[in-house]
């Protein structure tokens, strides 16, 4: 979906008019920009936070964008992009590359009805069916009324769509059952007030469903900023739950109506999760935790603990609390 | 919209790959499955909690599955099946007999627009409506764009549907409003997991919104799996509501904002929810309850209380203890 | 959109079945209804409450509405109603000078594409676009897919709206970008019970969503019932968001996901709201206020403070508690 475009490190810094330390960053060809723990050589990454410091010793970008006070843990030889605002610089330069992805817009250009029947033999779909080019739908799969499927999305095999789903920069495994007015894949609640002015940050990465899952009526699953939103096989999601970008959720979940889960957050296996609880952003959730309807967990939880509250703390001490 | 069966119970049980106590079963002739209560001649039905003892003894259920240990609770002379997970059992019987109950698809098969002028003289519609067969619409009915309203639905007089409404197994009486973007008779959130594979639980319920109820936007009210959801005249619900499957909700209530409200629960006449509160699963809210804002309510409440807090209690003790 | 209608006093009164005071009532020439503060002459307002005492005194409506209590407050020689119910009464008179206010309906009367392509010449529209009559749009505006909005609606210049919304009584403003599902102008959640009858009261207010804002997915903006519904210029809004009538936001705020702000409340500059967060109606928040994740706010709040919690507080005092 993405393009490679090859540009000197000056020019592509000039262009997206960020200032940096011009002494000591070496010109560099750049081909695209991607995380830290992705990014391929030839890419720029950005390194601003000491939890990605084992991506940073491994990472195969030639160059990495980072401040003063990161400058210390950066492996020797490596090169580097001296900035003030390594974040925000560095959605200048995803904006670079992946124009178009702080906005969750159609590209206008659908496939005839009788293109699709043509193409996609083993699908039924309803009316008024959206369907942009470069996209894989696999057999059995049961589309309702008023999709849209934006390009580049796969859907597997034996997939159940209901109406008025949108669906954009996803992969939905097989056997998925997606119910009406969801939206997925929509770019994540991202951006960085700089001198008065919104930086909106691109968002690259996708929604994954893998196989099994469940997502019910009026959800949303916004995509990654860079790395991807995940749920785990046969994780089960009610109605009017928000999914925040760069969230994973491992398998087993269920999640019940309104939870809402905030960005970056990760998830363990067989975890449930009561009606219209929270979880805050860039939490470890263990595996098999229970946490009780409304809850709102604000730390880390630990294996098979089970949880209720807010801020959320052990079953126990809540009914101890609560009377 | 359910077709009856007749099958032997032998191969019904064989069929659904249920394991039953042979010796004690009797292979009489069964005709469909539904709830205890509602069951008739020819039908069975399952008994799991003593909850529903009553409705046991007065069962016309012809045989009822249950596990060993609610067996001393069965009336005399009554045929049984004894099965170690009687609700999965009881959910792969029911797919037996209403198949696709356990998914919200569209039938493919709309009425077209002169069919629908012809057929429906008095209602008033946008573009793009999917109508499905045997819909009955009343008078003076107004319905937006994008409305989906799949087969044996039933809308009465004076009904405005927005834009992009969906409904599905629904008896909508007179002056109802349904706003923008609902899903109306959607599934319900039920399953079971057995040996690591999920089991859907079909839902063969409907939701009925009575005379003069107002429903907001975004707003999801699930039919139920075996007994109705239920609205109750002039209940007024606002916007990205969650009502699960079977909630029974009374007359004249009122449901602020994301309000939530778990499978089962019944509600009274005249109960004021304040926004974003929520209601445990098979709870007995009374008459003329008012419940504040955001509480979480996990007990039953009695005719006339006053409630707010997480967990809620009375009022006067919210107040004391946010001091 | 709404016209006026030039009635004698006495007349309007009867042909709304008001009950009021003859011998204290003049028999003027009325032309409209509105609120307090935006009356002009010859229109009829309503005083119901103390807090708008200094509208009272500068209103230019040439009689009033208000009960027995609040007669002693009413500028010397000002006209006036007596009734029992100024409230009801006064829904009543808003309904008949406009009509279809209390609900949210289409008029079935859309611009064919060819139109649309000729009068707006520089927006992109995905399919199944419905477009009302005396719309207005700017340049570089682009559509999604199955969109309407309706009569009325000012669009500004590089908008963004995504597939399946709903714009009604609305005024979108340059460079706002609204994401997929959401409904925006849809009438508020109003209404009085009068003799056991529901009185739904007529919004007549708009949304006004000013410069650089933006609106996530599935939300639901209500319009105002005689005032308006304000968002500040580049006020951030994540998915799922419900902002009830009134409600006035400043600039620079950030509102995530699921957060609720009952009807009426006015909020400041540069707020930031966490996710689930409440808030009551008819609340004042001042600038640079800082507002937890799953707060639920219950009172005011000065400028600059920081607070959380159920009802929310100081954050220090929230964290003392917590422990």
């Amino acid at each position: 979906m993405y393009k490679k475009k090859k540009i000197l490190l000056f020019d592509l810094l000039n262009k997206c008019k960020i200032r940096y330390d011009k002494k000591s960053t070496k010109n560099l060809i750049i081909e695209s920009a991607e995380s830290i723990s992705s990014s391929n050589t030839n890419f720029i990454a950005v390194f601003h936070s000491l939890k990605y410091l084992d991506f940073l010793k491994k990472t195969k970008a030639c160059t990495v964008l980072l401040n003063n006070n990161l400058l210390k843990y950066l492996p020797k030889k490596k090169n580097y992009v001296l900035s003030e605002n390594p974040l925000i610089d560095f959605a200048k330069i995803l904006n670079f590359f992946y124009p178009n992805s702080y906005y969750s817009k159609i590209d206008y250009k659908k496939l005839l009805e009788t293109e699709i029947k043509k193409k996609y033999k083993y699908i039924k779909f309803g009316i008024n069916f959206y369907l942009e080019n470069d996209v894989k739908i696999g057999r059995n799969v049961f589309i309702g009324n008023n999709v849209t499927i934006k390009k580049g999305c796969v859907i597997g095999n034996n997939v159940i769509i209901g109406s008025n789903v949108i669906i954009e920069n996803s992969i939905i495994c097989d056997d998925v059952h997606i119910c009406d007015n969801s939206v997925i894949g929509k770019k994540g609640f991202g951006f960085k007030f700089e001198n008065n002015t919104c930086v909106r940050i691109p968002h690259i990465g996708k929604v994954i469903i893998n196989k099994g899952c469940e997502i019910g009526s009026n959800c949303v699953i916004d995509r990654g900023s860079i790395s991807n939103t995940i749920l785990g096989e046969n994780t089960f999601v009610d109605n009017l739950v928000q999914i925040a970008h760069n969230v994973v959720i491992g398998k087993k979940c269920i999640l019940a109506s309104q939870v809402g889960i905030a960005g970056s957050t990760h998830i363990g296996n067989n975890v449930i999760i009561g009606g219209q609880a929270g979880i805050s952003g860039h939490l470890t959730i263990g595996n098999n935790v229970k946490i009780g309807g409304k809850s709102g967990v604000t730390n880390d939880i630990e294996d098979n603990k089970v949880v209720m509250g807010y801020p959320a703390k052990s079953f126990r001490d809540f009914l101890k609390n609560s009377k």
